[in-house]
């Protein structure tokens, strides 16, 4: 094999689906030229392309949307459609007892991935949204999947523990610390340390060979509720998690 | 622009991850250059560049699936990030009013997509998962899709009214009243015509311009319930929802 200067047209085309996130999810031509760093004419080729499969769609104004058919291809992923589905009916149950934010994340590099939210009327607005990443440092389940973490991701993420809220943790050493209680008492709990009024209890979910490959949370208002005595509910719906994704 | 006989580099990509659905999430090289239609060297060279960017993932045997970083672009199509977001407190509500399958679907060509499902352990078994297309003509929320599509997708879909169970309708002239009346009255039923044990009762759901874009639908067990008596929980529900995406 050898190797080329130019980028091949595979990588072209996923640049251009790297373009769209989250804060990004309507873009223009040029916009995604721009950030895949292609030439106009090749963006719009291959948008084209893109179009044709229903990979990416336009919108009444004219900008490129994400299509349909890719996400009907990434939800046979295995986080949607194995995770996801094993942690739905527990996730439900939870909501029902507390009508909080039920959460369930991945850790994806040094970040914590939402993969399901449920949550009504009354729960508490939250940043978490399926696909989003958000910072481990300063959220419940990104503690669990932390203190669960290799070595290196651990000392990746406590040599820069960005300041969120003024509760965030910031200490390299105070985070290395409430991590070794997190894995010795089996939850993590954040207050306001993500977002002012919010807080979180959080407790690792085992895959069928004990691996910690997710986490399980509640997220309510500060002051709202006890969270602490949900503990044991969240560890039932844990367990159950594990059960089905034996399956 | 020329014509080329060969296919492009972009079809190929494309065809490679249409090669994955429901029935098959997990595949091996071959039958991945088999579906795809291209020769296995082919195949491995762009699946290696799709690994690369994590668009595919290994499993423990060594297959394919698609893999989490597309799970993650796909979540930002308009129908997750919007339609999704704005229904799930609605059928959050739904669901604790009744603990069955409350379910949000989407027109794609001549089926019915699920864009969404929450249900609990209590919750009849059904066949639907979000990205997962069903026939409309045996579903709640096809009916009511239907009901409201273009002409010509009527046409092409009474013409081909295949028998899932034998309570299907498989009549076009039953087909094209019972359409008429689902536009008359607001609502669509099955009874046992998807699936022996279980029934449907479903809303259309108007964007905020008045088009009816997607279906909601309660999925129960026959004889459980008196499904009717939740038509006005349904319709404030759709009716919540159209008001979110409004925003």
């Amino acid at each position: 094999m050898g190797s080329t200067a130019r980028p091949s047209v595979t990588s072209r085309v996923l640049s251009i689906l790297g373009a769209f996130d989250e804060r990004n999810p309507r873009l223009t031509l040029s916009e995604i030229a721009d950030t895949a760093g292609l030439p106009v004419s090749t963006a719009h080729r291959l948008l084209g392309e893109l179009q044709a499969w229903d990979a990416v769609e336009r919108d009444t104004d004219g900008r490129y949307v994400i299509g349909r058919r890719l996400w009907k291809v990434g939800t046979l992923a295995p986080v949607a459609r194995e995770l996801r589905e094993a942690s739905l009916p527990a996730m439900q149950d939870l909501y029902e007892a507390t009508h909080e934010n039920v959460q369930i994340a991945v850790r994806e590099g040094t970040q914590a991935l939402y993969v399901e939210r449920i949550h009504g009327k009354s729960s508490v607005p939250v940043l978490s949204r399926p696909g989003v990443p958000l910072p481990m440092h300063a959220t419940g389940v990104g503690k669990v999947l932390l203190a669960w973490a290799p070595r290196e991701v651990v000392e990746e993420v406590v040599e820069g523990l960005r300041p969120i809220t003024r509760y965030t943790i910031t200490e390299r050493g105070r985070m290395l610390r409430e991590l070794a209680t997190v894995r010795r008492v089996g939850y993590a709990r954040t207050t306001e340390e993500m977002g002012y009024g919010t807080c979180s209890l959080a407790v690792p979910v085992q895959d069928a060979a004990g691996e910690v490959v997710a986490s399980l949370a509640l997220v309510t208002r500060t002051g709202r509720r006890d969270l602490a005595k949900f503990l044991p509910a969240l560890r039932v719906a844990s367990a159950s998690i594990t059960r089905r994704m034996g399956v």
